[in-house]
């Protein structure tokens, strides 16, 4: 028995050493994690019932619905998805912040819109600028900088921001039973994407930490690069240039480019994860299309169909008509955000 | 024992299962992998030390030169370094192939340059062309395709197509050595990636199977593409206007685009792959820069710095200065191709 010990022992071993590479969470008994619930912050019902449905055809190799482990690609929007996007989106409070922190060495800003609305904190006028108005915030504060700079520019944030709100750290406010289904599809070996408009390089610096999802199975909207010699040393130089806006058809664009290939999971919150969905849907096979709708007007917001930020209106004529998979926040979930767990 | 033995069974079963999900490949026993030679097809020789002392270092966690797994990234140029590239790059081929193809639906290109350069087969004067002939020719074979469509010609060239040299598919054409350095690396739980000038959707439906780097992990050039419903059904248009080219300066910006992380080891062959090795060099810790010297003229083509494919000029400089290590692929590779292995 010593020896055959041994070898059990040394292959425990192995499947930590093998599987730590893909950044993802497995457990070391399966039988165990087949008795435990997967999903523990998420309520029985519909919801549930379909997301494990769904997991346990594909993984079962004798079901015509059986899923190939290549082919387990699972995308998921971040903002308002991940983590909450209310009263804005997260990285507009960075860029504030950061308009803040510049505005001394710009005197103009002072009177120059949309700066002068950030410099007085007045969220209304700023929403006025629309989608324009935020591009010109973000061209000012998330460029002429290295790469290596702004990494270290969004960690400082994170660490010192606080949620309007909730005053914790913005990454605090992801939700828990995403972190959940995150994990439960990894178990399933999903691989797991994040496809979010949001910049690629302000979710790359936690998104490891938070999730467990790799650096490089992050899509995102980009600026420009350069890449050139600083005192004999190469960066790379962001620009104030767009490169990519991976929102609405630019999802599934951005996941043909990074990923690939097609996902059979797709997880997002508004109509600009709608292509995202559709292209998602329109593989063959098993696949698995899920909304969440922000019904939660307490432990979190309720929006959808008239919100400025998140709007949910096509999407969920969309989801109800063919039939996808809808989190309905305040019924389906226990708790929202990890730390009420603590309490 | 029963009872111990399916333990070991299902722990295999798991091991399989569970590490499939990255797409790397591992030997079942670590122990039986350390003794037996990982790079068997390689020579005994400073180049083989090199490699084999760095792996050892940076997966000893007890050495100061260890890497955490995930900083383990490792990036691989493709064309000439894990495949062949003479006597033009095979992509070249593919397109060639394919305006004969499509020669029918275009009259106009019997006395139109540089298609009337491809339809007589004169690769001479199809070099006096150069770059910007070679954009031509892509994108006139391929875009106004699907993402799909595309991916099935580029499948079907590949069965059907043959080297002229040696009258064997292009994907049997890659580097035995180059191979075991990938599995080596996956074993010792580097992330591998491939880093090329030549078209992302070119390599995607092949190297899964011929690397065993999936999909996702492959940086490329690439044209536009746009999402439209055809008959109801999304699909992705490829468009012919560049996108990005992932070359030169493009290879580090890609890097940063694509894995959002600093490699700690990367292999290249040509001048084309130095700034991606400078962008390796730059990083802290330990770190390996590797060049393919293309020095056998018999077994595979010997050329370098006055080649207009893969001319190795500058990067041969700086390797030396640097000390970086240089493939030389007479004396270092015992075979070229894995048919050699039939033999």
């Amino acid at each position: 028995m010593i020896k055959a010990t041994s070898i059990i022992l040394s292959g425990i071993l192995f499947i930590t050493i093998g599987c730590k590479n893909s950044n993802e969470q497995f457990t070391n008994n399966k039988q165990d994690s087949e008795k435990t619930d997967p999903l523990p912050s998420w309520n029985e019902g519909e919801t549930k019932t379909a997301i494990i449905g769904f997991v346990t055809a594909a993984t079962n190799d004798e079901s015509e619905n059986f899923i190939k482990i290549s082919d387990r690609i699972a995308t998921f929007d971040n903002d308002g998805n991940l983590w909450s996007e209310q009263p804005a989106y997260f990285q507009l409070f960075f860029a504030m912040d950061r308009v803040k922190l510049l505005a001394p060495e710009h005197p103009e800003w002072k009177t120059k819109q949309p700066f002068k609305a950030v410099l007085e904190d007045d969220l209304a006028t700023l929403a006025t600028f629309g989608e324009h108005g935020i591009l010109e915030l973000v061209m000012a504060t998330h460029a002429n900088l290295t790469t290596d700079e702004f990494e270290d520019v969004v960690k400082k944030w994170l660490t010192t921001a606080r949620h309007p709100r909730f005053n914790r750290p913005y990454t605090e406010l992801v939700y828990q039973p995403m972190l959940e289904l995150l994990n439960y599809l990894r178990e399933n070996n999903f691989k797991t994407f994040i496809v979010s408009g949001g910049g690629i390089e302000f979710m790359r610096p936690w998104v490891e930490e938070v999730y467990g999802i790799p650096r490089d199975q992050v899509v995102g909207s980009s600026i420009k690069t350069e890449f050139v010699f600083k005192n004999g040393n190469p960066v790379i130089m962001r620009l104030p240039e767009i490169d990519f806006i991976d929102d609405k058809e630019g999802k599934p664009l951005g996941i043909n480019k990074f990923i690939g290939r097609k996902p059979v999971f797709a997880s997002g919150n508004s109509d600009g994860d709608l292509p995202m969905l559709q292209w998602t849907a329109s593989g063959e096979g098993l696949r698995f299309m899920l909304y969440l709708h922000h019904t939660d007007s307490i432990r979190e917001w309720a929006y959808d169909r008239e919100s400025h930020i998140g709007r949910l209106d096509k999407g969920l004529d969309e989801a109800t008509e063919k039939g996808w998979t809808v989190i309905n926040m305040k019924e389906d979930w226990k708790v929202i955000y990890p730390f009420e767990l603590e309490k």
